[in-house]
């Protein structure tokens, strides 16, 4: 059991990187992260790429926590407090009692990413996708049904927020992701590394069930309500989801695990 | 145009089924709901089965709905408001300016609602689920693929509360339902009514994929983590969803439109 330093006063200085979490998290973070649960700190504890820098953990839970605290490396803080303590640390009620402040390793090019993976390859490609659950919602799929990497436009939100990560039940730390700067056009990214852009849109001109799968692919998905813009889908294959009459379109992060297990159960 | 009526005072009595909408909303309700937003606000306008008892609506608002506004029963009350007044009646920041007060139609009976499909029938069936989101975002699948029933049983939440029907856009008031009450067996109730009942599992006899769909199926979802009870899958045909080595399972709601699409896409 590795030492723990119980925390009494929300105002301690070692502690300040979880003070009002929620509205901070917000803000330019330059790779720090928070991230809350067992499920994550047990994937940020075994990750080989982004490091805990402390953890703040309700006293109750420590000793339950006993296998995962001595994996831990030594010079990492483990502060603990009570609820009320914790709760007015991070200024709202931390259900879970489990907090790591986090360091995510220094961000990928995407071409780096895309070419270091294999000639038959799934990628999911993001456009303007801004919410937080959704985002959490489709690293979720993506390690689920076994993605290579998660690719992002510029107008994509961060899925290291810590809703994102809480929803992606921490996959947020273990699926490989690169984000392209604004001005980067994701299809020609993606078709310069010799992937088969797949454009889901309620139009698209293949139904999901009757498409062949290219040994390298993109899915690209765009937000709900617009979708991804003409000039876009212009430039790829576009394949729709067959749905009732009168319905207008499927959550993102739903239709991510649809086309997943299409592609994957083609396989 | 309807005639309007504008509150200036939070407190004014004729708006008190919107106060603190938040906190009431979890307690007993006796038929009646608070929606928000427009595409719901327009499912139930056009509903034949629940009933608009008034609007409050953001006084910028009102000319953009006027088409739908015209469609409103005289004697429905429609009351506006500046948006610092209607955060302070509901207790939060209503973002889209938009609530209804309703009252929804009589429960239907399990047995009757059942009854009443055809020989050849989708119904999704849920035990335990207790999450708004995931209530909403499986009626959202239910009417994307056009399953004809949802059945809920005892241990699941109420698809009218706000969130649900907000996540739903609206479908918990188009999907129709039907809750069992406690002591009542969701299989022994489906088998009676001639269904063929599915239950997804990760360990699941067979992959969906090479599931042939029975005429009249229910396919049964209950909660993460726990998953269905062992004694209820013993009289059910086991179906799972292959998934990547190591990761644990699905997002409920996710599930749902995964299994909707490979169910309507073999018909």
């Amino acid at each position: 059991m590795p030492t723990t330093t119980e925390i009494t006063d929300p105002a301690d200085p070692r502690i300040a990187a979880y003070r009002d979490v929620r509205e901070r998290d917000l803000v330019g973070r330059d790779g720090h992260f928070i991230a809350e649960g067992e499920v994550v700190l047990r994937h940020l504890v075994q990750s080989p790429r982004h490091k805990p820098l402390s953890l703040l953990i309700d006293q109750r839970r420590i000793d339950g926590l006993a296998d995962l605290l001595a994996q831990l490396a030594p010079d990492v803080p483990v502060y603990t407090a009570g609820q009320s303590v914790l709760d007015a640390i991070t200024g709202f009620h931390i259900h879970r009692g489990i907090l790591a402040h986090g360091m995510r390793e220094a961000p990928r090019g995407a071409p780096a990413l895309l070419g270091s993976l294999g000639s038959r390859a799934l990628v999911v490609a993001l456009m303007g996708i801004s919410n937080h659950d959704n985002m959490g919602g489709i690293f979720r799929n993506a390690a689920a049904f076994g993605a290579d990497a998660i690719l992002l436009d510029s107008g994509c939100c961060d899925p290291f927020y810590r809703k994102a990560i809480r929803v992606s039940v921490g996959t947020a730390l273990t699926v490989p992701f690169a984000q392209l700067a604004a001005g980067e056009d994701i299809v020609d990214v993606l078709a310069t590394a010799g992937f088969t852009v797949i454009a889901l849109s309620p139009g698209g001109e293949t139904e999901l069930s009757s498409l062949q799968r290219p040994d390298r692919v993109a899915m690209l998905l765009g937000t709900e309500g617009p979708g991804l813009p003409t000039p876009v889908m212009a430039r790829t294959r576009t394949v729709r989801i067959s749905m009732a009459a009168g319905v207008d379109s499927l959550n993102v992060a739903t239709t991510s695990g649809i086309v997943l297990h299409a592609l994957t159960r083609t396989t």
